[in-house]
């Protein structure tokens, strides 16, 4: 949370009345939004097995009263009387982007009528059966109709909501505010072509990485209580949070700053996955509980947009997270937690294993190189699905030929492909902020270098508290008031460019592989 | 849950208009309802301690919306629709249950207006907050004014809710539904007398009971398990729950019979806690687990009042659990968790330890004897309070005559005494459903004994799912369908009688102390 003094933060115009009445109306709404994230929370860590129904009964009731409150006749007078007021030009950013999201919200949901809506969950719902049951079965042919059918559900959302230049850019903005595909394809193109190249590079060197030590054996509890003392080191405000576990790591908020908690999962025989795992929750958790309190209970408290927030996990776990003077400072703490394990280790080898570099299959699994690659293999289908460009018959065709051109690899079964996420059950237009994230991350990373041009040395002292320090004060205080196109110039004086990344990784793959 | 052929559960008419759409209306109520429940267990457990008032903020927030429903003209013109309407004939009992249930909560929630609950709430927290501060300081001046306020305030609850003979009438109808002060008047006498002359004879016998057994160094962790397996021998059902430590034990429901959780709270030095708290929720959690799958997401899931509650976790840890027959069965769990401190500890000398009377200043830390003075006197105290017969200042000493009279030990301070208690700070007419349970579990107890003549054989066999069984079939599966008083009467064949408590109690100290 923001330490600054709190006369420098953000706020609403608390004696506009027109400002104090949208502010009621997202509180509420807020409110409701937290109990829905903490319903979730204990989906993913409590709920016995036998709750599953009675769960998604609760949780339809709450989306309903939800929606029944974004599109109500009091909130869009309210909406249209501001737009028409005088008050427009003496009000501060925090009303001015508290009105925009209001704005965005209401629009997403009064423009998809309630029977889309309810047709877009049952085929979710049956969508994501099928797709469990196909991959399970290697069967891509009895997912397909599924796929077609969400396909064209996603048009019908893209032409209600409306777009200028392509139908995606509708899909892609309820995740990233203001981006479209053209802007993506710009950012996206020399990222793909020198990760192709580096990897070649990297393969052609016959250099491997060894990282055996990060194998073994290593205790679920003790793998916990590591991560736990990893994010006491990176700043995480337990009074504020908290860890569970979980099947898939998440991070969520019950009220940003004041409640934001996260999961890892601990991998028995792998410790880089934990570790890795906390370090990355703990980006997002940190954005989080960076949000001015000014903004709690409103849509401004939290990350700008999905690429804002993968961002700082990204930053965390790679950009800091996977460097050698991050580690000289933290590596201590795995020492501790598995001295049978790590006491003959060098925190030069550990760190190196981190860093290993192997072309695969599965996107979960990939390294800091490998990654972008699987993200524009999915954009790039994503999008000519959307366009209508493609069959829906021809897509696991499409993806192996893009697997062997970018990966050097094919898969040898679609459960491994094609069928490997979950995300295709559900829309379109998520997959590219992954992406994004890393881009904004290595712009940001590289901002902090120039402000501190003795970051790794005081990195390698286990100092991290002045780069929180630096991005709540700079980037997370301000929530989601500024498009996320706006706070990345605003934090690093330049609108999102490729070269930093790009650079980023060149430089320091060159490094670990000797290239 | 009810394991029963499912065409012999109750069941709601769902051909019949006016019913459906009473029930879509109870589900959503029932959904915010099980919401709310899973925010209050989440503070309980794992809240941090910077999130209480953003907390606070979501719950008022969801308590609105339920008001705004309860209080709904829709649903107002469906419960004078069902009045008027010629099906009432034709209806089953959980169709009735369910328009009484629903009128009831209508009504209460109609008559009192917003700004008395807001005012309600408003001295509660302030209350809590004085009755905190003066215990700590063993000041009641401090906290009399607020008690002065609630009185008031109930008061005029009672006014606006109505009643027939008493105001007391109308709080407690607000937890035992259908039951008065005089009826309780008639219930509590031989309870009192009974109980005094008890106490009076096992103190005259000069017999003590050792309970050395029982303290120890106790591994918290281990406790939980043994709670676990405690839980599981009883035949609660961890696929529909789960169990969690928080500060005071606790059972909940997110949703019966599908999600039905619970907690304890190990003391390190005194096992009886933590074992005696999970019989005694296991005991509430059974009753929840037991309603019929035909009632989930309406009013009539879970209890029939407070007392019937209390009945269950009353009848499993006492009646079962702190019986000679029961622990044949069951201590082996207790020696394999603990063989160190249990090794050499036979059942006997374990269940007699748990069957120690000593009258004490403190309601919660009471024994099965002593228990019921500890409510009575709180009963007579606030019955007083309501009828305006007492001045606040004299409270204290009323409280500490009748400890005297009635247990023979006076407090020696006010923090001992009349301010040990969080109860008062929120309101009146809950304490007596504590007794209420204790006589209704008493009269079932009776009737088990009937219906299995061999219990205590059976039990003494590790065998208890006869008795769940039978208690699912003949009182669970029911929930709220009944009034409380038809429902006992349902059970065992005779209205509430306290001759069966009375009869329990001094039979089995008679033979403990050796009278």
């Amino acid at each position: 949370m923001l330490k600054q003094d709190t006369t420098l933060m953000p706020d609403f115009t608390h004696n506009e009345t027109l400002i104090s009445e949208l502010l009621i109306a997202m509180h509420e709404i807020a409110d409701l939004n937290a109990l829905a994230a903490l319903a979730e929370w204990d989906q993913n860590t409590d709920l016995p097995e036998g709750a599953g129904e009675v769960r998604g009964d609760q949780m339809a009731t709450l989306q309903g009263v939800m929606h029944e409150r974004w599109t109500s006749a009091h909130l869009g007078h309210l909406l249209e009387q501001l737009d028409k007021s005088s008050i427009q030009t003496s009000l501060t950013d925090a009303d001015k982007g508290l009105i925009r999201e209001a704005r965005r919200q209401y629009d997403q949901a009064t423009k998809l009528p309630r029977t889309l809506v309810e047709e877009v969950a049952r085929t979710q719902a049956g969508s994501f059966e099928a797709w469990r049951r196909a991959r399970s079965n290697n069967d891509f042919a009895s997912f397909a109709p599924w796929l077609g059918r969400t396909i064209s559900l996603q048009r019908e959302i893209a032409d209600r909501l409306g777009f200028t230049e392509t139908r995606y850019d509708a899909l892609l903005d309820q995740y990233e505010p203001g981006m479209t595909a053209s802007k993506i394809d710009q950012l996206f193109a020399p990222v793909r072509e020198v990760t192709k190249s580096l990897l070649q590079r990297i393969e052609n060197s016959g250099h491997v990485v060894d990282d055996s030590c990060l194998q073994g054996n290593f205790d679920s509890q003790k793998q916990v209580e590591l991560s736990k003392a990893i994010l006491r080191g990176m700043g995480y405000e337990f009074s504020h949070g908290g860890i569970a576990v979980s099947p898939h790591p998440f991070t969520t908020s019950f009220g940003s700053p004041f409640d934001v908690r996260l999961t890892v999962h601990p991998d028995l025989h792998f410790i880089q996955s934990s570790v890795m795992a906390a370090i990355h929750e703990g980006g997002h958790a940190l954005y989080e509980q960076g949000s001015a309190p000014t903004l709690v209970r409103t849509p401004l408290a939290g990350g700008a947009s999905m690429g804002a927030h993968e961002s700082q996990s990204r930053l965390w776990e790679n950009n800091l997270g996977r460097s050698f003077a991050f580690w000289r400072g933290q590596y201590k703490l795995v020492q501790d937690a598995f001295p049978e394990q790590f006491a003959n280790v060098d925190v030069e080898t550990f760190t190196l294993a981190l860093n290993k570099v192997q072309p695969s299959l599965i996107r979960i699994e990939a390294d800091e190189v490998t990654y972008n690659l699987h993200i524009i293999i999915r954009y790039e289908l994503e999008r000519a699905m959307v366009n209508g460009d493609v069959a829906v018959e021809s897509l696991p065709g499409l993806w192996n030929a893009k697997y062997r051109e970018y990966l050097g690899i094919e898969p040898e079964s679609d459960s491994n492909g094609i069928l490997q996420d979950i995300h295709w059950s559900s829309g379109f237009g998520y997959f590219p902020t992954y992406t994004l994230g890393n881009l904004y991350g290595a712009q940001i990373f590289h901002k902090l270098h120039e402000v501190f041009p003795d970051l790794d040395a005081r990195l390698g002292t286990g100092e991290t508290s002045f780069i929180l320090r630096w991005l709540e004060e700079n980037m997370y205080a301000y929530g989601v008031i500024y498009l996320p196109e706006d706070l990345i110039r605003r934090v690093t004086g330049e609108a999102p460019n490729p070269a930093h990344f790009v650079r980023y990784l060149t430089n320091k793959f060159e490094k670990v592989y000797g290239l």
